[in-house]
């Protein structure tokens, strides 16, 4: 079971200019084959298939533990993508009978529009459903691993080439991160072959064939250590994580380390409401009237007790000042 | 962000008889339409989406604390099947070139053995793998809410079918907890409908038409007030569920309540290895020996550090008496 | 347009013996591939598309026409799986929580009881759901008719190794009926094409190789003469149909007919409650009993107003005598 | 069974202008999970599976008679996508070697060009045909009803987003329409639900959170009453409509009313063939004359006994001034 | 079993200026219900599948020897399709961190990037994945048949509709040779249908209605007489190709024949690398010095020893500068 | 381009006891995500899509010529299913409308009777229809590879359960052959990433963990050294195989060698016909009279030209008694 932490794993830009099209590619990064659902779901679902786990302890906690830094880079995904996607209608009036959707009807991804709130779908690029054929888990470890290397590499490939197409810059604080992110989890993989076969796969790095550290958005990452080190997502198991992941980086020679805590990441921006996808409704300032009444009669503090991002500004911003 | 626990949210029932076709049926809690997996992904979608959140805070804190627990709920599907499956070829001479699957020739779900490693997969009753157009997220608040009122109905009553489905004591485990936690979610939606429209759902309780506490399996849970609860899943946030979740309960009158702490869970079974299927390998013994000098070289305990319900058995449980 | 009628277009036997896995294989006469659903929208959608139909208005209305008869088949097949169907889980004793599905556990077709209320799904034989890739609509009229005949060619071959699987009487009555119809649609598509283009395609015929003759089913509705007319299912349109369907039969050489009334057809017969699915609830005759206020406070008749094939038996019957 | 009218339930625009990337998100009404194939093939197959129907007669005639509705809002779906694609190649010189469908090479949906004729198709506004999956019929009338509840107000979501993206006069005429409609049929299911549980599900509407009278193009179907009467769509059953649909409707207060007869509704446009997609021929002329020949031979008058909205022009009446 | 060669079926130009979205139009060709996957997997499995094919031999050696040849097609709509995303983004100087595929973010089709390496894939122009859906086996010859002249009917109507989209050379290249070898089967089956049945279907033809000589791009290929021969694609068997094969063609009334021989073809374009995909290598000179040394180490030439239709141009040809 | 044999790549048993539901399993090795289909279209995309194949030559020969052994691994599971079908409805006396497929009314796979002929369709286990998301190319070399070591690592994990699974003969004799062979192009992929990259992958082997010549039906070929050998699929090409496949056996240290020919291969079993699903029709024996008066028409000669492994028995046998 998890507890769920109202944070980001990593800080990213507030909305700027909408980039429709661009937030079409991110969605491969979500529920395309080697998305971040996949590496989620692939995971969880390895990690609770494990048979002989107690024996096999090592392995068994790599691989649930990865399964929850996992939960956190769909949410990054989701954050970006949603941010990407803010202003592509207007954010302060672009109510109904409005024609507010009209600058995104030769958008490539009418869904986002038309059956999201200009927010993340659980699709690809292309708008097909992530679905569970993309998960393997044959329950023969060394099976299991070979394809999580597989798994990784081709998610490092979507993500250089997401980096390639798409300039925003929300979209390139997220590549940057996962680039680093999925390096590791890819490290820690082969490591784990390794350690069951005796084989040697550390020239098999980098893959594709360029170092994250030629990546701008990376190096800050880098440069605090993010690139060989695992997190430790649980305050109170898979401790034995170190046992697999260790020695040195194959392409950094670096020594690979365990962090008993994980990130302290960031706040989530507290997106302003799309109008005309009724995001989170019509008249949003309704519901925070609501929400503060019944913030009140629950004996909870008058102001909202989550920490965001940003001041909340448009519609919902104005509300404030209104009803304070 | 979520951290991770190594235990499920209930106890399960150790192996007994396997059940294969019974473990069929239950796949359709896992991946079907009104399985855990659209719970959990609805939820945590419409979390990741949540537009004007911190003016919506309450709300907000509902669906995103909610989508914690449906992890564990995905977590306790899993342990069922695979608690069914063990023994549906044999776990202590299966190897092969031996026939050890010709007894599940005849069974409904060839992929539980030609794809699975006796294992849980994110597919439906049919095979049918779980796809993200089960996941709905509008943007639109109430829209949400009413949708995941009418999946939580929806769920309900294929847990129920489950139940009357099958008997093997995993499967009435599981139906029986998850019918209690259902019913709260469905509650909790209602409430949060209600609480911004001013309907009163109140009646549309119980759907399907017959109270848990009908259930044997249900009522030990709701001697411990499981049934009128929401555990808030996380040390730090989603403090607001309270300003939704209260009042009475629409079937018993009680009050709702929310408990700031999440269930105290029980360990997994170890499930032994099923080397027909190769999980987790042919010669699991090896593995174990492998984890083993991993584990001294990273100066972790000699015996595994992590905790599970049964002193594991069967040929691993053999293996660790030849290494002690 | 349409108007319904609360008729089916041929009379089907009561319930008998359940049959689930036969049941199962009359999907595939549903949601497959060539099963009245496809066939139903194929001819629905191109006659939608259809341009330049003013000119070309004996085939408009053909297509038009034959569309109207499909949605009576798709009706003809629901009944007929619900029928099968029929007392696979207990009628008059079979509420949770008892085991009442125990005994299809190891039945083909889960989500007959998972999903459905022991009814019928629009999905094939496999579970699959019939999809929009089933339909062909080109718009050029000579390769939809060429679509067309070939669909009626593999439909009429369903048809008969369901024939031939299935020997429960209402799969036999369907299929009879089914036969001697979709043949009538496959001479209609084939006397189209000639009508066009000159080809002679009287000698591919019967396709498959056996004609209806040879069906013992068949043959009472091949008396009535029904192999030989296409109806007009309109009280207004589609008079042109005429001018195509004219000429010999191509097997039996009987004359061609337009028969301008729809068949006469007989009631359905209402199916009793499954209670273990809850259909269409936990306790049906609560829903009677409000039935027969609402009507009552409506100012309707004191009885149900429509028509049904049987007296109402099991516990909807019972509560019929305990409320009058 | 059914008959069916040549006829729309209301009058659509001429083709004007194309407008191929506006007809791509209309496809999401059509083949869409909330599309008008969802709401056909829903209350189709609830009505088909209606078990105890003669006990529950109010509520079966309610799903059986609006699913006959649905039929019809299918069609306008399709003539409002196929008017506009019309012109979108060229209408009177667009055959082939010719590169007629140059212009629509960066079009958002080559189907509409590369499978169909320039029509509609049983697909998403992403291309992904609609599939069974979207329908919902579980037996349990209560669990139905939740669900089609939901069902209307996430189709009248999907209106409301069309409208605001597509400006095109016939898409802006559907929507109009549809959202007074659908509105009808949202309040119907609530009031079934309330009639069976007591529930008061009046302050939810409208949902989503604006009513259909700031619409301008709602405006002239409201001035005529049809957001307060349920059609009955039957010359002969489904009598019992108003025991459930009465009351006030839940946004103005007005009464609602059962008509027992359908729309008078408006004749089709005869859309002119597109001879770059070979709709419906390369040389429709030819088609138009040897209609004009099996009609004669079949003692049918020598011009088209259908009626349409347009005189056709264009190729089509070229041919027929030449033939005549 | 197979034999491969090293050559297309025909020459295709070299790449000149790139056609995302054309390209993507293309994709119909290949993975479209209609493509030539499709005519490539329907006579795989019916061969396969062939019952008593001793006894109908003439039909066996038909469909089995078509299947060879539709392998030569996918790889020419592959091939088409590489051509005409070469240099969508740059080959000499495009490689990460550089935003080189910023050019293509708002192409219709981002799999050819993201998932693809600017190349082919087996999907259809809006991505869905080609299935076995589109494979139809029925065992039954006549009925097999019938399709196969329906399947070849759909995809002439294909392969004119991308031609009259398209106009970049590759693709006018492609379109025009698949209709005249796509007609020759279009006859072939038609043939079959008559030996079988006496059925004379010669006047069907041409269907869709333009014969293809008036395609420029088909003249050359009539020239040399390939609409009127099948080409035997096996050095020892299928030799009754010429039993059903023969007597005149249904549009020219030229004798039909059987080539003993397959086409003579051409090598392939060595397309240039696309470093910005890393295909085949963020640096493919690396690649080329490993495969020198390879092939010195084995023995072989220094020089490829394959044939292709350039001297490699770009990096690759530099790297060979530089090398030698 | 291809040229195609009228042989299997080895021989398989003639039909015997008919074997339903192992054949059902079977089909996970036809269109599983594994199975034979994906090898074959992996491999034949990846060679189409190969960039600067020139100058990785025997990278691109590899993956081509692996690729034209597929198409014969394709053939065998076709005939092995094919084989254990036969019978499993009579074949001697099982036409309509006899109740001749009653017999499999509860067999796992109704679709092998309802939709092909009792014989292999493109679709895994469950009937789920192949997909090309199953296919992997993403142009770049080392990540294409990556995958290929995985896919056959799945594909022998396949093949040892199928064997585990299925004690038929044809199913035996199969996977016997096609772990073997699979086994060669793991070794293959794993040493042209070795080339490429410098890691040394040997110690992997075997995965899964068993040795081929623990398996009786592996030990043949094992004996012959079709193990360690690689056969080039073409008479004039791909001759660049040996620089990548070369030095000793992961896990026997016999050294790799290429073999310039095909393996010789047997006849295909000429299966018997189905009459009860019109395999491949309702009278066979009409279409050998017409076969044969089509033959001599032609010039060919009386006798069928091609060569089977049965002197063909059942209807056909007799039906060339009575014509001879």
């Amino acid at each position: 079971m998890i507890q769920r932490f109202d944070r980001l794993q990593v800080e990213l830009p507030p909305p700027s200019d909408p980039d429709p099209n661009g937030a079409s590619a991110v969605q491969e990064l979500m529920g395309g084959r080697f998305g971040e659902m996949s590496t989620l779901m692939n995971y969880l679902f390895q990690s609770i298939n494990f048979r002989g786990r107690q024996s096999a302890r090592p392995f068994y906690d790599l691989v649930a533990n990865i399964a929850a830094e996992e939960w956190g880079h769909v949410e990054l995904v989701g954050a970006t993508i949603n941010t990407m996607l803010t202003g592509a209608s207007p954010t302060d009036d672009g109510k109904a009978p409005k024609a507010s959707l009209a600058g995104v009807k030769d958008a490539r991804y009418h869904h986002h529009y038309l059956v999201g709130g200009q927010g993340a779908l659980p699709a690809d690029s292309h708008g097909k459903p992530w679905n569970g054929d993309y998960v393997f888990s044959s329950g023969d470890l060394i099976e299991d691993l070979t394809h999580n290397f597989f798994l990784e590499t081709g998610a490092r490939s979507g993500k250089l080439r997401v980096y390639e197409m798409v300039e925003h810059p929300a979209a390139r604080a997220l590549t940057g991160y996962l680039l680093v992110r999925g390096g590791v989890h890819q490290v820690a993989y082969a490591r784990a072959l390794e350690r069951l076969t005796g084989a040697d796969m550390t020239k098999l790095f980098p893959s594709p064939n360029i170092p994250t550290e030629k990546i701008p958005e990376c190096q800050p990452h880098i440069k605090k250590g993010l690139h060989t080190k695992l997190y430790r997502f649980s305050p109170t198991d898979y401790h034995e994580l170190s046992a697999v992941f260790n020695g040195p980086h194959p392409e950094t020679g670096e020594e690979l380390t365990v962090d008993d805590t994980m990130p302290e990441g960031a706040p989530w921006h507290d997106l302003p409401p799309q109008p005309a996808v009724f995001a989170p409704d019509y008249a949003p300032e309704d519901i925070a009237e609501i929400a503060k009444k019944l913030r009140e009669a629950a004996g909870l503090p008058k102001e909202p007790t989550g920490e965001v991002a940003n001041d909340p500004s448009g519609v919902v911003g104005r509300v404030k000042d209104k009803l304070s």
